[in-house]
């Protein structure tokens, strides 16, 4: 990933709300989403969000205003889903996104025939930008398994494996939704700690995750595995992701095979697509290893991108209780971390994944697992922040929460600053828990 | 599921092949594939089995042979997978299975035009016959479960959760193979209990697991469970599943969230799938629970159907090595087991996985686990059958394996029979492990 005339952060565009300095989506980001106009029955699209507007890609490649190799990404990238146009390839991501920036810069030839494939994002709605043929949730933040594990070992919070494996494992495409797309408190079977049988109930332990969503782009075959050196050619871009867990049905369900029906009645992703093309500017290291640390095994060695393995990428969780959004407050935010000290890489995911010879397909979801920062106010998740949930957060209106209570709100966002260069926005990820259905 | 004319033991067809005794697929059978001439590059589309012929449904429609209701339900199961026929629902299957069954008849006026839609089992391949969603894999016999916690805790092999839960994870889409299609042994990380680092190598300990795939038909809506009376509605049929598994990545790389590259290298399907209707007459009541086991939760009671909630089908694992294939042996049979053990009903598999409201999709695939005995020479896994490797089994050559050897053929055979039914078969799901990738 290197930089090119896409990243220049002197680039304007002739959409002015492109031009502002709190902008999520300049003309330096240019993410990928599948939008149409807010209640309507119109067809699913692609969009590129530039400023406060989505340009509308079915509509643009009609226009003919892109030409060449782009053209025919764009027509890709103009259908109901993503995965058409992620299955082209980086090359053909990166002839679009070049042609799109040039197109909107100012003084472009093409904005007359443009401007009129801008929707205002304010009258659109979203849908999952790809058909996810499988979603993958990893664990690569160090400091949120120390975290949990603490609760249950405290002695030994880490698992031996932790520091070689980037511990993954499957879960459930069918119920990743947009945000905006409320969802019901799973109801679930648990059981107290010292009580004899369990009882099937509404969680009363519903968590959030603060996670980025990692979607493939080229796929792999089956039994050939990616590289490190490749893996991150395989990756189309990320998203922010809501892993909400049922902390109550979790701990009896999950021995001896995993979490369950505590993770699966919904995940959360943000429409766009922020490709990594665009995220190239805030490329750093990696967290340095401990002085005791393994080296990783050479097929998850990244030492050939040690300057470059990581994305700085700051991460705020916010929530809107219904009195807050009664009484007209903002969400607040609970919490700020950043995606630079997870443990693993995206790209070490993507080789891990795939060693064992198993096929990444185009839109699949990888996600990063909770992204909590090395001190405790970075903790992703309410079982963190709240120790369990022996200690309950004070919100900024007085009100408390341990878990998360019917008609909160929450919502995840991301963006990368600093000086020099363009401000790169991932918009927000909004999901509200609903009350259970009644038993 | 109510016995009808479509299950009469004296039905014969035109289809001489189809009224022979040891048949997988007589008339009251009619199990669906997709499929295409070897080695063609014709469209893939829907079949069902006939004696040694497939109907190919394609064609079939074309020529106005069947009418009415099935007509329309022909046509979905016509197209390149079946997810179409199956999101129709149980009454559009069991009009088109019952046009079928009188245009397959002796002495039906529909052989003229369907006889040239015939084409030899010897002379099509298959694919995947559904586009699978997601595919979750349950564990649901206790006789495996306890087998295989008694390696690892001998004094106490079950979890307190087992008979309270069908527990389930989910596992990998992507890598679901079609009987034939053969794969690599997976490379992975593995430690020996008493090492210190880990290695990267081919898997050492490759298994099988003998089980039956659940094919989902009808969807529940996101935040909509299916209630025990329902779930049997939600289910189109099924078929074989090998669960292939590398039992030295597991133990690994399973904490804290469960099996995943030990697993998602290769799972294995036979082509067809058996519909319930034509398994209606094997329908049998589940095994008696223990006196001081408890009695399932409400979501997962069963006794309003406790005559019918298992199914009597005989499950074989059948192995062929190299050296036999070059002397020309059969495959041996090396285990015989019964669905009718499971403890769990692929209908509680349904129930459970959406008591939270989690969404199941037509074409969505449930593996009921590893189908284990209650004696050990009815363990349909290696780790199993050899005591964790210890005990290494004899072949009737005189060969021994503990675990599977480069080249070695897996057969899974299943089928139902009894005095006054006619035999119904699942034909067979085959897959050959070939050697690692080098390193």
């Amino acid at each position: 990933m290197t930089l090119n005339e896409t990243h220049d952060p002197a680039l304007r565009s002739w959409v002015a709300s492109a031009n502002g300095h709190d902008t999520d989506f300049p003309i330096q980001n240019l993410p990928f989403a599948v939008f149409r106009r807010t209640g309507s029955s119109e067809a699913w699209r692609g969009g590129v969000a530039i400023g406060d507007q989505v340009l509308d890609l079915g509509t643009a490649a009609r226009t003919g205003a892109i030409t060449g190799a782009a053209a025919q990404a764009l027509q890709a990238a103009a259908g109901d889903s993503l995965n058409a146009f992620m299955a082209l390839g980086a090359p053909a991501w990166s002839a679009l996104r070049l042609a799109l920036s040039r197109a909107l810069r100012e003084g472009a030839a093409e904005r007359t025939r443009l401007e009129p494939c801008l929707v205002a994002q304010d009258a659109v709605e979203y849908t999952v930008p790809a058909r996810i043929g499988d979603y993958t949730d990893f664990y690569t933040s160090i400091h949120h398994a120390t975290n949990i594990g603490r609760l249950f070992r405290p002695d030994n919070p880490l698992m031996p494996n932790y520091k070689w494996i980037p511990i993954g494992y499957h879960g459930r495409a069918s119920s990743v939704v947009v945000s905006g797309q409320d969802f019901r408190r799973p109801v679930g079977q648990t059981r107290a700690p010292d009580a004899g049988a369990p009882v099937v109930q509404a969680s009363q332990r519903m968590d959030i995750e603060l996670e980025l969503g990692v979607f493939i782009g080229s796929a792999n075959a089956l039994g050939e595995p990616v590289t490190m050196a490749q893996a991150e050619t395989h990756v189309f871009g990320l998203t922010l992701l809501n892993d909400w867990s049922a902390r109550d049905i979790q701990p009896w369900e999950y021995q001896p095979l995993g979490p369950f029906l505590s993770k699966n009645f919904a995940t959360t992703i943000s429409p766009w697509i922020v490709t990594l093309e665009a995220l190239a500017p805030y490329r750093v290291a990696p967290p340095a290893r401990a002085a005791d640390d393994p080296a990783p095994l050479a097929y998850l060695d990244s030492s050939f991108n040690r300057e470059q393995g990581a994305i700085d990428i700051e991460l705020d969780v916010l929530v809107q209780t219904p009195r807050m959004r009664e009484q007209g407050q903002e969400a607040a935010r609970i919490v700020t971390t950043n995606y630079r000290h997870a443990y693993w890489s995206f790209a070490q995911m993507v080789a891990h994944h795939t060693v064992n010879g198993c096929n990444l397909q185009p839109g699949d979801l990888l996600g990063t697992g909770t992204l909590s920062g090395p001190s405790l106010d970075q903790a992703a998740a309410l079982i963190e922040l709240t120790a369990g949930g022996k200690n309950p957060l004070t919100l900024p209106n007085g009100e408390t929460r341990t878990w998360l209570q019917d008609g909160d709100t929450v919502v995840l966002r991301g963006h990368c600053a600093r000086e020099g260069a363009a401000r790169i926005g991932f918009g927000e990820c909004r999901g509200t828990v609903l009350p259970a259905r009644a038993l």
